[in-house]
């Protein structure tokens, strides 16, 4: 990198200037684009013709977050990963309307005027989709493959709190029904105490309106649980004193144990982290690599994420990006002086309840052979090959 | 908002559902979205078709963000506000280097990927234009038109002191100059105390690379300072032990005083706030109407935003949302019982110095009538009329 000052004025002296033409509408650089005056202003700005991040779309019903693409800790709206059970509907917010009903005390519907009149809220969460791990991948596997099921961005909307205080929430209902309007009138079952905690009715989204695929004009956001339980296109909410016990609960988001049990209502996503870089499909060279990634639970906080560049023998505590917000990813980066030997890279969360990220030998012991792919947050390596490629750590399950 | 049950069933009843070719690629909604089924997932998501936000640009050298429509702190990147002297230029990823020479030890150029292999760094900031205000406007003005050239992102980027201690900073070198790569060759001086206190070399925004009009593939970031000497496009910074007395500072960015003496390198922006709802072009109705906005101030952070509803006699303090961070847009929102008469409503900011937001004629004083259209940041005032209207507060200028 340490150039002389003759190198320097070689530099400018080689410049050749394109003419105007050639630039107009085309996503070549000019040889010295200083010598070249530059695109007007535009009404809606574009991404760099060379930028090209893309979700990955997997068989029409879901697309995931390109992390090896992204820095920091918001996704790009665009980018945010989508699932859904019947596509994504097309909902009109003139005739959008929220229905109340139920264990209340003054069923209500609300338009989406309505809800925005109401005071509201902002704060950054993760959602992440409880089936967000592969279980058998190859090692040309990308972060985005393995784990882009989970996305962070600034939610707005109103507590959930205020409009039950709005309807007047009965003595014993402690359950409600969340419907969505898609065609597969997704149905969950929410406790009343997530309710008036911190959940949400948000209808916007990283500054702007929510977007289709995350449930325009407004959606159930439950920070930190499951993502298939904030329901999308919300146009329905019953109370109740039960829980309705619906296809999607019981059927599909319900986890088989190792001791023959069931484990249902599995809301909480527990902490979990991933590297995004150095992965599959870069390679890097010898010396100093900045390993970085992204961490979050559902449980509040990330209180610390450790590195192992040696198979997890040993660990280093990663340095995390303040500020570090609850249920929010949380960017973590650790400096290693490559050698240039086969090393194994992994990362492993802390959250502020004590919880560590187990292994995959430790989350197979708990769950069982018969796992479904819900819930998997097991720690995950990376083999940097001696010839600088990296690729994902394979690990046989059951 | 109350239904009855009637009514509930009579909408149910009420469904008409749409052929599917109807729906294919058309943004009309079907009557029943639940009858229907959506689009399938896609690699990178668009806004709902009824949503439709837009920069504002101005002769071709700026747009602004269209803060009437936006919620939450984050500006998406797409409506970032853009100002440039020369067009926005198409740089090459791949050619683009950044040198840093003049008074130290090893001069050096630093491709994009040198850059990024640097321990990097994540803050959110906002950038403000020193020329974001509009002295004369009319009644029919919106918070696009009167300050669209303040946004708030989420910047990535490598520590400017990391670059310096890279390349030895020589004692007795207190200024360096940055230089950017657009056909203005912008310039502007810059204390090396800067450097070494918060500035960045930013390559991404909200998660992904910096979009053109802000600078791809690097810009420099000084949090709280005014836009011009975030310099974009950098290519170039030398080092020296005196400021470079450059066109842009000099000429432009120098603000002339009351008392006949000018006010050179007002690098700081100062505290402000603006109200985004309810301002033109709505219309209210009388009751309960949350007003909000937002609050940002180059010195630090936001410690209180009071909101007046009778033009300035009283004051109430704003709750302002968590988490407040430096030098960040921070959301401001106060419920007001509006009974149905006239009425103008205001916001003032105060940051953690002490400062307050001035008034107009405070402004005025100060600086004089002669004041040039840069670090204005008075309080404004709204119109509620009695019929819901709501119109800009005219004031004037000397």
């Amino acid at each position: 990198m340490k150039v002389t000052r003759r190198e320097v004025l070689a530099g400018a002296a080689g410049v050749a200037a394109l003419g105007a033409n050639a630039l107009a509408q085309s996503p070549q650089a000019p040889a010295d684009p200083s010598k070249v005056r530059g695109r007007p202003s535009s009404v809606l700005g574009q991404r760099a013709p060379s930028e090209k991040p893309q979700r990955q779309a997997r068989g029409g019903a879901s697309s995931g977050t390109p992390h090896q693409d992204l820095v920091g800790t918001i996704t790009p709206s665009d980018l945010h990963f989508e699932r859904h059970h019947a596509g994504v509907p097309t909902v009109d917010p003139k005739t959008y309307s929220l229905l109340i009903h139920g264990m209340v005390e003054r069923p209500m519907m609300f338009t989406l005027a309505d809800l925005k009149r109401f005071p509201a809220a902002t704060r950054v969460c993760f959602l992440e989709c409880s089936g967000n791990f592969g279980r058998t991948a190859p090692p040309e596997t990308t972060p985005q493959q393995l784990a882009g099921l989970t996305s962070s961005s600034e939610w707005t909307g109103v507590m959930l709190s205020t409009l039950f205080r709005e309807v007047g929430v009965r003595p014993g209902a402690t359950w409600f029904l969340a419907e969505g309007t898609d065609a597969a009138m997704l149905t969950r079952s929410i406790p009343v105490a997530k309710a008036m905690d911190d959940a949400m009715v948000a209808y916007g989204q990283n500054g702007e309106a929510i977007r289709p695929e995350q449930g325009y004009p407004a959606r159930l956001l439950l920070p930190g649980w499951e993502g298939n339980s904030n329901v999308k296109w919300l146009r329905r909410i019953e109370l109740s004193d039960r829980p309705f016990m619906t296809r999607e609960e019981t059927s599909k988001y319900t986890d088989p144990m190792a001791n023959d049990t069931a484990r249902m209502f599995s809301f909480v996503m527990d902490a979990r982290s991933l590297i995004t870089y150095p992965t599959y499909p870069v390679t890097v060279g010898k010396g100093w690599i900045e390993i970085n990634g992204i961490a979050w639970t559902g449980y509040g906080r990330i209180t610390r994420v450790d590195i192992s560049t040696d198979g997890g023998n040993t660990w280093t505590a990663a340095r995390l990006q303040e500020p570090v917000l609850p249920k929010a990813h949380t960017r973590f980066r650790h400096l290693w002086n490559w050698d240039g030997r086969e090393a194994v890279i992994m990362s492993r969360a802390s959250d502020e309840t004590g919880y560590v990220q187990p292994t995959r030998a430790k989350l197979l012991a708990e769950r069982g052979p018969g796992a479904a792919g819900y819930h998997l947050n097991p720690i995950t390596g990376w083999v940097v090959r001696a010839d600088g490629t990296v690729v994902y750590k394979q690990e046989a399950w059951g």
